[in-house]
């Protein structure tokens, strides 16, 4: 049965497309469109378009941009001697919403994952391998995902750059600022055991 | 300080000012649209901008249509002789899901509400009583929400209708299907009783 007009009916379609929204939230975002004054819906659907135009992948790091390279690679402040490498244009967000990274990043698009077929080819390690070759980045941060496919990225990584004569480190796990013992996981808590540092 | 490139940050904005999407959510979605298949992005703001240009309210009930009249005016299937009068198209949506009423809708686009201003002029009142004219309705079902601004919707109309020899009703408040006497709120508890009818 049909409830919609078929353009109400597409809009809501295509909005229930996008991640964790369901078809009641597609709806009444659908409505709030449509009730809104005109020049709002304009203005997400010209937002869309023109991201989709004209926002890239950064060629040296791999970051969203729509200038190439990047701001964060062009900014001369900023540290050229160490790369932090994640998985996602998400990460470098979270990176810096911390405030205490200075230096460039790495994207990786993924993460290392058998299971979904996702090898080293898979990621950009070539372009990260290029960007080592002029001898200038002394240290690479791996910054994966605490998790199974990320240290597994984290692990290749390493035994790739090592090799190379480079500090290559890893984000430390641990238990979250704020976070009570008693509700810690167990293996949060052995990193968190291993990763112990004595106190000054 | 800026996180994304301008484009990025525009969608982002954009996407945040939808209902219920807060600036992780917005990010979240603008990600996913700019890592999305470029048609996928496409067909959102595509479909935004459709809607937008084709759908407008019905003359005859004000629900969302692309063609006027609208598709449930124009079915001929449908009771001509009864008008359920709700406040929103989101409310003809919950109607025709519950697939109980077969008549015809009267969209009022809000509810009467001193303290934003809203008197019985803001609404499409004047809209229900040309639809009375020709003298076919018999009844309007008044399905207005059980709030106080639905409530006062509901019964302005009712002074309004009932002078005109219409059957004038108004849908029932009590306990809802499937809810624990225990957990219901002592308003709804009086409105059930004294909604109460003969076991049969």
């Amino acid at each position: 049965m049909n409830y919609y007009a078929k353009p109400v009916a597409r809009l809501i379609d295509e909005l229930s497309k996008l991640p964790g929204i369901g078809p009641k939230t597609a709806q009444r975002l659908a409505f709030h469109l449509l009730n809104a004054a005109p020049e709002a819906a304009a203005g997400l659907a010209r937002a869309i378009e023109e991201a989709r135009r004209t926002v890239g992948h950064c060629r040296v790091c791999g970051n969203f941009t729509d200038e190439d390279p990047c701001f964060i690679c062009r900014d001369e402040r900023r540290r050229g001697d160490v790369i932090c490498v994640v998985e996602r244009p998400r990460d470098v967000v979270a990176m810096e919403k911390a405030r205490s990274f200075k230096g460039l990043y790495h994207v990786l698009h993924g993460a290392i994952s058998p299971m979904e077929g996702i090898g080293p080819e898979q990621l950009r390690v070539r372009e990260l391998l290029r960007r080592l070759e002029d001898g200038k980045v002394k240290e690479i941060i791996l910054a994966t995902n605490p998790n199974v496919e990320g240290d597994a990225t984290a692990l290749y990584l390493s035994g790739l750059l090592k090799p190379l004569g480079l500090l290559v480190t890893r984000i430390a796990h641990g238990l979250p600022v704020g976070a009570d013992l008693e509700y810690a996981d167990e293996v949060t808590l052995c990193k968190a055991l291993e990763g112990r540092r004595e106190m000054k």
